[in-house]
């Protein structure tokens, strides 16, 4: 038995195929790779029972990941986040069966912890030994402390903006991070110029094709904890959008194999914030791929990206399965992190309340049914983003006593 | 088949036992009170294979916990944290044996979210609508987020000196934070006064029975996820030491049940922080019961507990198991901190980067053996305590070029 059933690698966009045994990053026609399964044999081999006795971390399906030796598995334990009811907030929201998959409880507390896992284990098995990303924070957070486990060099680039936490992680990973007075986008070019100046491997967002397969994982933990039904909509915070991407190949994959029916896919929706909505626009213009957004800003700070290698795969999947696009401002996202947190008990970061607030919209204007199952995606946890709570409260010296009527509760 | 299997409650000081139908508190005698279950009527109704089917949380033990109706449960998923190996810190100690369990990845990134689903559920079964705590930070932010889940309005009081983070967290909640300018026993006075003030219900660590049935869940587990085998030494972070208390009762209950060998316990180590270590002297002098800490100042902030209401508790297990009590410098933690973090990519909180510390230490005087098989708890995450990590990064402009011979590793 195999521990990875991996074939090829093949572009979405020119068919070309190349082998996972050499280092790849896009294709030569210059879009994303992604990885192809020996889905027959697979069928015959693997089985959904073969799970009920694993780990429960994303490495239980290992058969459908790109690594092929289980000795270069770079692991923290990560995947297997739980889905939690919001039923307060989904009362209020008048969604009774809302669900929230709370990727804040993954090894430094985002979501991309489960591309670093997989793209760092692959580029061991490919003997990397100095990578180099431009990152909006937590992925380069997640990349440093997986490269250190991996013995590989990390070279991290970000805007001075992203969140500070996240450059904490990075130094104390041992990764050499930069910080640059502008955009991602401004640290992608950093990054591609070092990436030529030193031979560096670019482990930037989709020009490497394992990250994807990380993000993957969330679709397949998806179907197995929904015992193998599927949501009705999923609600995904779209930056660079390989989460949605990945969920949308993780689906299609379980459908055949025969493990989720063919007949209902989930509709899946690409939430981004006002002030950095390029695949909304694209999505309402009815066009393929994104055009850069100028001037992008928002709190949620993982969503600002201006323009999406992937966006082409992303606009493709919310058409096929139904889904839309949707913003909302930074105010409805802060006020709408409030209610899940005051409601719910869940401290969400921005990215996710963004999903959230979308899901309210959406139930507003009849997109989602009353009855819809519907997922949002929390991708990070709340605790990364101290700046999103502005209240203060009041200190009292010692002795004193707390008098009732000055007591105030932030609760509205 | 009942959901939970509890008894009734009894204080381990003077062996007067209590109703769990009622809401209590202490003991008539001052000690905290302790949980007891129908352990005959579990060893026939309960076995190991139940869990096998069960969700991934703490609740998948529900019949070792005190919550008597499912609807009762207020969760946000927490529990079945995963314990990782940590080969190349290990190496570095020459504990090859080296395993984490990290407590980072649950709501709220720290394991008082444990006491707080619990404690708060049981809560709400008894009626309780308003409490009152004192803590150093990540208790009053877990208590508040699962008292908002459960109509709970919770009055919070922490020294201005715990973590900022869990201020903010609160905040969200929509509890009543207080600052107090002062440590966690000020807080604790003011509390105190509060809860005769306002008939508040006493949520402080071990003034209700509850809170260490949430934290017993971790020693459950450890043996779970070690195949019902257990490890050789546990370390644990020592401010309130419910942890401690709550891992050894927990070991002491699936020994009644069977389910663990009578044979063998873990030696559990209490760690302290060298300017705040009550547990640790009176260890060493042989007493039963600690003395508070005079000055008590500490980075690792959670464990700044200068007079731990279950000292005696902490301080039997500890006996009993052949333990031991070791305190470690802020320095030696910080130290810690940055090489889990580089070698084996695991950012973890300075609590729990002292007991790695204790770990190394203990292996280097000879209490740990080569071969041991060794677990420390990381109680919390890493990202909730920026200030660990103090070097800053350099900022390049728009379109500057990574000169590599500038280019610093932090890693040393």
């Amino acid at each position: 038995m195999a521990f990875s059933y991996v074939s090829h690698l093949y572009c979405p966009k020119c068919e070309n195929t190349y082998n996972v045994e050499e280092l790849n990053q896009l294709c030569e026609c210059g879009s994303p790779l992604l990885v192809a399964y020996k889905m027959n044999k697979l069928k015959e081999n693997f089985k959904a029972s073969d799970l009920l006795q694993r780990p429960t971390d994303l490495w239980r399906y290992h058969e459908l990941l790109p690594v092929q030796a289980k000795d270069n598995v770079v692991t923290l334990g990560e995947g297997f986040t739980p889905i939690v009811g919001m039923s307060k907030t989904g009362k209020n929201m008048d969604i009774p069966n809302l669900y929230m998959k709370d990727e804040g409880m993954i090894p430094s507390g985002s979501f991309k912890s489960r591309g670093a896992a997989v793209g760092v284990s692959k580029a061991k098995e490919l003997s990397v030994k100095e990578l180099a990303m431009p990152t909006n924070g937590n992925a380069g957070a997640a990349w440093s402390l997986y490269s250190s486990q991996a013995d590989i060099a990390a070279t991290i680039v970000m805007p001075v903006d992203a969140p500070e936490i996240t450059r904490k992680e990075c130094i104390a990973a041992g990764a050499s991070l930069y910080l640059v007075n502008g955009l991602i986008g401004d640290a992608g070019k950093i990054v591609g110029q070092a990436v030529k100046d030193y031979e560096l491997f670019d482990a930037s967002t989709l020009k490497e094709p394992y990250r994807i397969e990380g993000k993957k994982t969330m679709g397949l933990e998806i179907a197995e904890q929904f015992n193998w039904e599927v949501p009705d909509v999923i609600l995904y915070p779209t930056g660079g959008g390989v989460g949605l991407i990945g969920i949308y190949k993780a689906l299609q994959e379980l459908q055949e194999l025969g493990w989720v029916s063919k007949d209902k896919m989930p509709r899946l929706v690409a939430v981004q914030a006002e002030g950095c909505a390029p695949i909304v626009k694209a999505w309402e213009e009815g066009k393929s791929y994104a055009e850069p957004w100028e001037d992008a800003e928002t709190i949620a700070f993982g969503i600002n990206v201006a323009k999406a290698l992937g966006d082409f795969l992303i606009l493709d999947a919310i058409r096929k399965t139904e889904g839309c696009a949707i913003s909302v401002s930074d105010d409805t996202l802060l006020k709408e992190l409030k209610t899940v947190a005051s409601e719910d008990g869940a401290f969400v970061c921005p990215e996710g309340a963004a999903a959230f607030a979308a899901a309210r919209k959406l139930r507003e204007n009849g997109w989602i049914k009353h009855d819809d199952n519907v997922l949002v995606l929390n991708t990070g946890a709340g605790i990364k983003y101290p700046e999103t709570v502005g209240e203060e409260a009041p200190v009292l010296e010692i002795g004193e006593r707390i008098l009732r009527n000055s007591a105030f509760h932030y609760k509205t």
